[in-house]
């Protein structure tokens, strides 16, 4: 068996292109006793990808260059010399961006598709749920009848921190880039209001929308918008820092917010999250959120590409905001 | 008596100048049943002065046009139509740039000169040490051993922020405009280092005096500095937003922290402080305060300037760096 894989070739300035990834063909390596053979089914492509291509000093290490580029995957087991695993076994992790994995088993966690399709386990069950779970709740710290408003809304992220603030009995605002996702938010997943950031003038809508101010900002883009709600917090409020997708393929500095004093006038809080220190709680939320999915107060959108070569174009499209739902390339 | 006052004229764009303020002589007013006649001896200055200039919200509402400029002040009760008042008491306040006020007693705090000088109350026992106090304990939670940098280190706040961190088992590094002032720090107040911004490079002095990072930032400058510092924060770092002096008298906008995603990789935290929000707790913060003033640990330097008339230009000595304590105008 062929075994295709991305790896990374180049460290890119400003957007990656293809010359920044080497797609490479090879053996599919045979597997030892104690080893699985995985066939990855899904790739799920975030916004951090992006950081991981870059040097320096960051919440993980970059991916090295020659490496197979990091990715949450989902896949089968085909093969098997490990007694844990059985053929035709379900399993997610993070082998990245090839055909066919080699694992111990060691980092693998088995998912039951008859609980949730194996999609969801890289969106709402997997890393981005886990995200929007406790840093909404363990950092953002939403009491009801609060105003939250949360940016990328109808993303992977985003989609997830609304609902729960919804479950929690908050007032919800989204703010995303297309009057489509704005509707899919109010409309299907409960959300109070949405701002199309590209048609309105943001300032004015979040006034209307939240005539006492923000009390939580969960922030996944950064720029203007990071500014724009610092300039409308209520006392105490509380802004975490998810991402700032915004400004990741910027080869100017990052746009600091200019509104930062605004954290002195009303007691606020800024702080960033990384999701990897949850893991130790990641069962019980994932119980959790699978309680809330059936009893349909979660929903998800899944907008799925096709084939491992055109990763790159897909991971693209989440900085031009062009999938809608958690962006997942199925590997065929 | 004439009673000479000082109040806003104008609101002031960048540095604010003479004619932005209203220097008015008019007859002392007598008091009512119940009410008190202060003379004043002592004027706070403080950094927080210029954005009370500025009209739109804040943590405090901003000083009026034609009103007499707000200030923490210090005096003598002079005349007493209250009984919780005899003449001669010293009291504390907020009755503003002028030589004589009346007042209820209500916002008077009695202070006893035996304990501590009158200027005192008005520095390491009035706002400044409180808001060292308080800011330092609650929001910057410092833990023995840790690293904590501190601006504007030789100042009314950060010398009190330096010297508690010390008592509290944490390596100071201070950052200071001047030599004699970083000179004062390290040989009078114990840090373990200061850094000169003026003629250092601030960066490389950190890392140097910092190598395993950045716990807690006391900050009272702001812009370039606080940026520096972001980039070397540790795991769970606590910067406190205190004040951003470098940046009250800008006509462009506030600089943003661009390195505001450090947040993020370190799973850090930014807040802001505002002392009145711990009146309650003065008392025992003072009263601990006053302690360690006894046991020698906790120093403090005044700077006087005379003359009520010379207000604006000893105010502007807080932006320009050139007072050496906390600065304090003497009424004669």
């Amino acid at each position: 068996m062929i075994n295709t894989q991305v790896k990374l070739a180049a460290r890119p300035v400003g957007n990656p292109k293809e010359s920044d990834l080497l797609i490479e063909e090879s053996a599919t390596p045979s597997i030892q006793e104690g080893e699985v053979l995985i066939k990855t089914k899904y790739i799920s492509l975030d916004p951090a990808m992006r950081g991981w291509m870059n040097e320096g000093k960051s919440y993980i290490k970059p991916i090295q260059i020659g490496e197979v580029f990091r990715a949450g995957t989902a896949g089968q087991i085909i093969e098997s010399n490990n007694p844990d695993f059985v053929v035709g076994q379900y399993v997610t992790g993070g082998w990245g961006v090839q055909e066919y994995a080699v694992s111990t088993g060691k980092d693998l966690v088995k998912v039951d598709t008859n609980i949730a399709p194996l999609t969801t386990y890289l969106a709402t069950l997997g890393m981005p749920g886990m995200t929007a779970y406790f840093g909404l709740l363990d950092t953002g710290l939403p009491k009801e009848g609060e105003t939250v408003v949360v940016s990328g809304a109808s993303g992977a992220v985003g989609s997830v921190v609304g609902q729960i603030a919804k479950i929690k009995g908050c007032k919800v605002v989204g703010i995303a880039g297309d009057q489509e996702k704005c509707d899919y938010c109010v409309n299907e997943l409960g959300f109070d209001a949405c701002i199309n950031y590209k048609t309105e003038d943001v300032r004015k809508a979040l006034k209307t929308a939240c005539p006492e101010g923000i009390d939580i900002y969960f922030d996944n883009v950064g720029g203007e918008i990071l500014d724009i709600v610092l300039g409308q917090i209520r006392m105490k409020a509380r802004i975490v820092i998810c991402g700032a997708i915004s400004q990741y393929n910027n080869t100017e500095p990052v746009k600091g917010p200019s509104n930062y004093l605004a954290l002195l006038v009303n007691r606020a809080k800024m702080e960033g999250i990384v999701v990897f220190d949850n893991a130790a709680n990641y069962g019980k939320a994932a119980r959790e959120m699978a309680g809330w999915i059936h009893e349909g107060k979660l929903q998800s959108k899944v907008h799925i590409e096709k084939g491992i070569r055109n990763f790159l174009p897909t991971m693209m499209m989440l900085f031009s905001g062009k999938n809608f739902g958690k962006l997942i390339l199925e590997v065929e």
